[in-house]
């Protein structure tokens, strides 16, 4: 790719997309030892990096295709980025999205002025769906990857973070379809070939990194991530080639290490990630990068369902010991109940949750069970509590969550 | 209070504060017909606006009082503060904290290398033995916010904003104490005393309110709200004075306005806000404004407990009509709950959780109860749910949740 397509695509979305903020971690960089910086993609307008290359897509339609009307197929990020865009140029714009599509994902799409067409149970039936009416009404279809003028506009974010960190030696991107971090890696690499570019793939979605691992496309079967923006089957004809050609290695992050990097982004950075915007983070906080020199994770997007953030704080805390649910059995008598709960709070453990069952199966007739949900401070302060509640007698057992 | 004092104030704390960006929104701007801009203090260093004043504070410090130490009394954003500009001097802090203070808070200040004192169970308490530790080993003692130099220091605040948007009409800001507010006022009006200062306050902690109602400073007997970082039951004296001199107007909102703004600045910012720094977003989305000009929303503070948020969640989307809980009599046959599963999804109503129960108290002996939690479009599609399975012949009720 020619550099001017990059510094066309710049020209195109500079007015309307958000120059994010590249913003330096005191924390992450010491824990690290190298100076680590975010690129705030979550705070884009639309929540994602994916407006970059779908405006820049829209924007360079001739008149005709612009009046014929562009088409989607998403059930994420990229049905925002191709909404906004259409609505910014004043043209029609169909999105066809899975039937089972979360309701605030179709209403947010909608918001932008597209017409959402529900068909099919995954992407890959929307995009059949999608390609019927493409022929039927001549409708331009907007890749979400495989296309220059979309790869050139998340291109942008690599001139970006050029731009702000000049001294940059390592960049950390996610994958999906491979289009940010081919832009991303095509940007720096024309400024400085010396910059690592590094891609992160959730392991259940790891179709790059086996693409370029046997030297050829690969598809896989299943694709099941918390990450979701980037469950993509296959990668692009023009996104691995890129890839091979640019990208210097790739990483892959667990389904845990992504929720624990969504989870340190709440806590310690508040600010809101979606798994596929998180997986940089998680591969930095889980040691899988080897950096070199100041380094950028882009934090590609934040649209994460808030159902699921709910969800994700209660796995990850449990997960991180701060959290513990413990099953105790106590003779069903009056003071028993009392006992413990005074037990617990000497200790500084926290009642979150109690419910107390005198018919629990397995229980003796003459007993109860009480489960509890714990705040505690770390295992070991969980540790004491069960060690002190067995000592007074108390049957006590943690209780996977 | 002479300008000088808070140009000393931006010059000791700037090599250490961020300077937070002042970020436009264009949905709220559509919404409220003015220019929103919004000042993302929840992304400062120690996740709030408080280290701008302790900085300042310690910094002024001569080298005797530096060397006995500080000591303060809080159970929140004020502690942290202290904690970190204590290490950034070097010198040793002492924060006394409510014994029932979150086990986050104590973590996050003891991570700075303060030494946490526990005792009592509110911040009077802890107060009170503040007071016999200044008293007996003759530390410094830090107020949160009836200090010259404190002021001056959340003052720096206003001065980046008038420095970010010099055309500003509006800054909305929270009131606990009245540090930040009379810091920022005095800013503002020193540049242009045309800027109107709207402060913020919850109902349930209105001190401020009332005190510059009556005229004179007014103690409050209880103050319990979710924006723990302003339950604050009475004024300085000093920020009483300034407050009566330089705010405009204050405004108050309710519980469940301030979740509902702290789940907006989850869904549609992606950024994580406590309660205390939801109040001006809060005040905004409620029509609590009137508003004059390019308008600047102080989001004071992002230190919310996770556990919080996640129970924020589920209430808010119930509030607002994302969720419903529904409970449903059925006949005990086969077939009844699938038919019942069967006509909501085809309603387009997503089951989150469902519980069936033959023994449900107030239900006939050959009947069933189902309760089910469901994600809702809004009120129309929940109410179109209810009524179809009514006129299926099931009786079945909204519960309050």
């Amino acid at each position: 790719m020619r550099l001017k397509l990059l510094k066309e695509a710049s020209q195109r979305v500079a007015n309307t997309v958000r120059r994010t903020s590249l913003e330096f971690s005191s924390t992450l960089s010491a824990q690290s030892g190298h100076p680590i910086h975010l690129k705030l993609e979550n705070l884009q307008v639309t929540g994602s990096f994916k407006i970059r290359g779908a405006l820049n897509k829209v924007a360079a339609l001739c008149e005709e295709k612009k009046l014929k009307g562009i088409i989607a197929a998403s059930a994420g990020n990229h049905a925002q980025g191709v909404a906004f865009s259409a609505q910014r140029h004043g043209i029609p714009a169909i999105i066809v999205m899975p039937e089972n599509a979360p309701i605030s994902k179709i209403s947010a799409t909608k918001s932008y002025g597209a017409q959402v067409v529900l068909a099919g149970e995954t992407v890959d039936d929307s995009f059949v769906k999608a390609n019927e009416l493409k022929e039927e009404y001549g409708y331009e279809y907007i890749h979400p990857f495989d296309d220059e003028l979309i790869i050139a506009g998340q291109g942008t974010i690599g001139l970006e973070i050029y731009d702000q960190l000049p001294n940059v030696g390592t960049v950390v991107v996610p994958i999906g379809g491979g289009g940010l971090i081919s832009g991303v890696a095509i940007a720096l690499k024309s400024k400085n070939k010396k910059i690592r570019v590094i891609g992160v793939e959730a392991t259940n979605a790891a179709s790059m990194y086996q693409s370029l691992n046997i030297g050829s496309k690969t598809t896989l079967r299943h694709v099941k991530t918390i990450a979701d923006g980037i469950a993509v089957k296959s990668p692009g004809d023009l996104t691995f080639a890129y890839c091979q050609r640019y990208v210097d290695e790739i990483v892959t992050v667990t389904e845990e290490e992504i929720a624990s990097a969504i989870l340190y982004g709440l806590e310690r950075k508040k600010t809101v990630l979606e798994g596929a915007g998180a997986v940089p983070l998680a591969a930095l906080l889980h040691g899988k990068l080897s950096l070199n020199g100041p380094t950028a994770l882009v934090l590609s997007g934040g649209n994460i369902d808030v159902n699921r953030i709910a969800l994700l704080i209660e796995r990850g805390l449990v997960k991180n010991n701060r959290r513990m649910k413990l099953r105790v059995i106590l003779p069903d008598r009056p003071g028993a109940l009392s006992e413990i709960t005074k037990v617990i709070a000497e200790l500084r453990g926290n009642i979150l949750e109690i419910s107390h069952n005198r018919q629990a199966p397995n229980v003796l007739i003459d007993s109860a069970e009480v489960s509890l949900m714990l705040e505690i401070r770390d295992k070991e302060h969980g540790n004491s509590i069960i060690t002190t509640l067995c000592e007074l007698g108390y049957e006590t057992k943690m209780v996977d969550y």
